[in-house]
This record gives C-alpha cells, structure tokens and sequence, in this order.
C-alpha cells in the first residue's frame, strides 16, 4: 500500500524536479569539460535518469520508468538546452544549482528505498538501493566524464552521508508502520538540509587511518618536488 | 508484425556485420592502448555487444541475444584475431574501418529501435534506445580504456546525429504504418550515408554558446603558457 | 539438478570468502587512490558484488543475490572497515591478499558457469558469464576508481585465463555429465593454482604481433625525449 504516499501528480512533478537538477549538474561537466551540445544533452540525460535506471533493473522493473514516461526523457534536454544557452549564468548561480541538486538527493534517496521496496527487496537492500538511485547518475556523470566520481574523492563535502540518513530514514518508517506522506517528506528534507549542512560546514569524511599517510600524499605531488614525508 | 522485416537470415548476416564492424573497432583501440591479446578480445566482445547488451537489459529480452547466439559471440574473436596479428594492415585501411563502422551504425540504429518497438516501448523510447544501441558499444569501450567517449567529444565528427535520424526515420515508418524491409534498409542507408559525409566534411557540432569560450580554452592548455583570453 | 553441488551451506560460507578476498582488493585500491571511507565502502561492496549483479541481470535472476542476501552486503563492509584501520598491515601481506584473491577468482569462476547453465545459458555462453562473473568486480573497481582494468593491461600477470580454464573445466564436466561437488571443486582448485603460478612465474600474455611495436613504445613515452624508433 505504499504506492500512494503522494498522489501520482504530487510524486510525478517532484520526480521531474528531482531529474531536473540533476541534468543541470550533467550539462555543466559538459560544458567544462568542453563537449559539444549532443555530449551535453547525454550527460544530461546520464546524470538524470542513470540512478533511476539501475535501480530498475536491479528490481526487475521493465523497461524503466525512464524508457516509458516521455516527460522523463524530454526534462533532461530541457536542462541541456538551457546550460548551452546560458552556462555563464547558470554558474554564476553555482550555489542555487547546488541547493537544487541537494533536494534531488533528496527526492532520490526516499523515493528510491520506497520503490525497491515495494518491489519485494528487504529493508536493507531498499536502503542501499535508495541511495544507489540519489548517487547512481553522479557516478555514471563522472566516468563518462573520465573523471573520479567525486562522490568518492574525499575532497568533496559529504554527499553520500545525507542519502544514507535519508534512505535509513524511510526504511525505519517501514519498520515502525508509519510511512505517509508527512513522514517520507520529513526524511526527504532531512537529507536534503544535511547535504546543505555539509555544503556549508564543508563537513568532510576520514581517509584511512593514517598512519602512513604523509607517505601516500608524498607520493601523490605528480611529476614534481616531493614533499618532505615527516612520518 | 514487426519481427519479419527482414528473412531471419538475411537480418542475421546483417547483425553479424554490424558486430563485426565494431568488434575491430574495438580490437583497433585495444592495440593502440598496447593491451595484450586477452584484453584485445575483451574490448573486441564489449564494443561489438555493449550496445546490444544494454538494450535487451532495458526492455528486460534476457537472456540477452549477445549470450543466446553463438555467433554473436564468436564473430567478435574473430575480429580480435585478424587484428591481432594484421593491425598494421587493418590501421593502413582506416578510412576502410571508418566505413564499416558506418555501415554498423546504420544498421543497430534500424534493428535496435525495431527491437525496442516490438518490445512495448513508445515511439520516442524506441528512438532512444535505438540510438543507444548504435552507440553503446562504443561508449562502454572508450570508458574501458579510459579514455573520454569519442561520442561526446566536440572534435570527432558527428556520430551520433546520423544515428539519430535513422532511428527517426524508423520510428516515422512505424507511425505511419509503413515499415517494411525496403523502408528499414532505407533508414539504414541514409544513417550509413549521413556518417560518411559527416566523416568527409568534418561536420562537426557546436559547443556551449560560447561567451566564455576563449577562457574555458585557455584553461585546457595543460600545465603551460596559458592563452591570453580576449572575452 | 546442478542447485545441490554443495550443501548451500558450503556454497554460502564460499560465496562470503570470495566476496570477503574481493572486497579487500577493492578497499586496498580506495585507499591508494586516498578516498575517504565511504568511498572505500562503495569500492568494496562493487568489486565485491559486481561480478555476479551483471551475471544476475544477465540471466534475469532479478532481484540480484547481491540485493536479496544481507550476508552478501556486509562482508563488504566489514572487509572496508578492516582495510580502513589496518591498511599498513594489510599491504604489507599483499601477498597474502593475491592468494586469497586467486581463490576468489576460482571460486567465483565456478560458481559464475554453474548458475548461468542453471538459468538455461549454453555452455559456451555459460563460460563465457562466468569469467565475466570472475573478473566483472574487478573491472567495475577499476572504471570507478578512474584506472585503465588491470584485467586488460599488458603488463599484468595473466588473470582472464585462469578463471577461463575454471569455467572452461566446468563446461567440460556438465557437457560430460560429471559435474558433482568434487570436480566443480578440482575446477576451482585448478583456475586457483594456474592464477598462484602466472603470479608466481609472471606469465604474460603476447601483445599485438608487433611490427610496430617500438613505434608504439615510442608514443607512450609522454611529454619527454622519446626512443628512437628503430623500426
């Protein structure tokens, strides 16, 4: 009975939102990264629908939802058509992309659990899927993009983290029967505030122990002057 | 009705064709990357069946054809062992290769958006799949060689384009019921045909409207002197 | 009547331990490229689970083993934590690692043929998932941590061919109708020990007949004096 928490028009609009701001990011790399406008409109795409799509073939949802709602399709060339236009402003509001991206994390992480678990999986696994679905296209994003996905790079603020919260989140409403559309709303903005949280604190995870880690980053200065290891 | 367009065996000497095609495409890049036999073959399978993989993956065909038919499987090795021991000779005919691949993309746009079409999908998600049929393969290579996908590089002349009319060409015979062998054949041909003009102009697509495009280059420039930007 | 090779107990503690070797190579990996600790649990739980989660979206066997058992998602994560306070000791048995990863690969090897003939796969197909079930984690941690697959590396002691001979064996067994608890067990043994001898003998496998090799060579040298091509 978990299929209306919203209705279908309330669930599908933050659904096309969530697959907006996540094309947006998409169609920037592209531009960084110097493609050319049918490489934007892929990464677009990519980046939007990817998560999506593996959580469906992981739950044996065929053809996906993003081969079978042409809205799906058609938002992510919106969002490319909008970054060829418009790059310089729409980085120049690098924030306000970055709080959108925020709430389509959001929006993933808890309509993801929600699907997977509809479709039999446990709870754990509607977890993990969950935030597989918020992270999934970013990742795909980046190694399109021959880049290291930065939701790996300990570099980058904590991205995976607000997912998590927010996929553990619903999955403990499952638990305790009280999944409505209050409460998956509530985890949805919870994850959503965290990930702006760690955008604004700079809130970052720990590398490895360590104990040898003067030595990985000596070895880490490429082709040049070694910084002295004080190991 | 759709699955007759062509006598199953000339359809299958066809796809063959196609797989073969790519599969040196793929061998071709394996050497360049100085990869070994193994990894020759690998790359050879990956780009010759991604993109067909991907497809029976989405519109849920499995086992997928790629592990059902032998041949699928074998052409592939095929490919890997001419190339391994005749690369010299295979790279001297380039422009021979380039030609091929064409004629492979021509051909896995037509039978992967019928396929997906025969599967359920809309119009527009037929046309979409077809397209990722032609260039999955190829997308799943260049990111196993890490390398940036050719597909989305501002540099290499258009690839994707004339793909994308010959799915639409499919997908306007299927709207208007006239979808036959001759039709299917034609929308393949004018793929093929548009990838070669595209190759001897060099057509090539626009980048992100480029106000700041004086300063993204410059940025490119590795490690060096950097441009003066005139923005 | 493949299902009962071994008790499922058995097959269960086997499947961990090939999980558990697996998802060490790929947290080792997270910490050399210096990701932060959820970075090094993303690459444990994908090199770990992603061999069999594209055999099982393969054969259709949806949910995947990797989202149904709670054991399969864990091992991961205790082999990421064990990796993140004690890397040190860790890489200094590396060669304890590549042992227990050379059983991983056998067993997977076997495990990978076996259901895949069980989903109705032919036995060349069977073969071929399996080795993709042995070496698909591996790739997968490669792509995501931005690394040409040391699968496809020239420069690697031979990998595929072990797991191959593996699956290989177990095709010749069910072809033969021999397939029992031992020789699928001799089958893992013998991809095992042929893995422990490339390494130990540092058996490579041929590059492309090479006319041209020091042309090659010559191009791989980057940004500095090159060989002087002798060709």
């Amino acid at each position: 009975m978990l299929q209306q928490l919203f209705t279908p028009s309330v669930q599908h609009a933050l659904d096309l939102i969530g697959i907006f701001v996540f094309a947006i990011s998409g169609a920037l790399l592209a531009v960084r990264k110097n493609f050319d406008i049918f490489g934007i409109a892929v990464l677009a795409e990519v980046t939007a629908l990817g998560g999506g799509l593996i959580r469906d073939l992981v739950i044996g949802a065929v053809p996906p939802a993003a081969f079978t709602d042409l809205g799906y399709f058609l938002t992510p060339l919106l969002a490319a058509l909008l970054v060829f236009f418009l790059h310089p402003e729409v980085e120049r509001i690098q924030t306000g992309v970055n709080v959108f991206d925020a709430a389509g994390l959001g929006l993933f992480c808890v309509s993801g659990t929600t699907k997977a678990y509809e479709y039999g999986l446990g709870l754990t696994a509607s977890a993990a899927l969950g935030l597989a679905t918020a992270v999934g296209g970013g990742v795909l994003r980046d190694v399109l993009a021959n880049e290291v996905p930065s939701l790996l790079r300990w570099d980058r603020d904590l991205y995976a983290v607000p997912a998590m919260a927010g996929a553990a989140l619903v999955v403990l409403c499952i638990r305790y029967d009280t999944l409505t559309p209050l409460t998956s709303g509530l985890a949805a903005v919870a994850a959503f505030v965290l990930r702006l949280l760690a955008m604004h604190f700079h809130w970052r995870a720990p590398r490895a122990w360590n104990r040898r880690s003067s030595a990985v980053e000596a070895e880490e200065v490429e082709g040049g002057h070694r910084h002295k290891a004080t190991a």
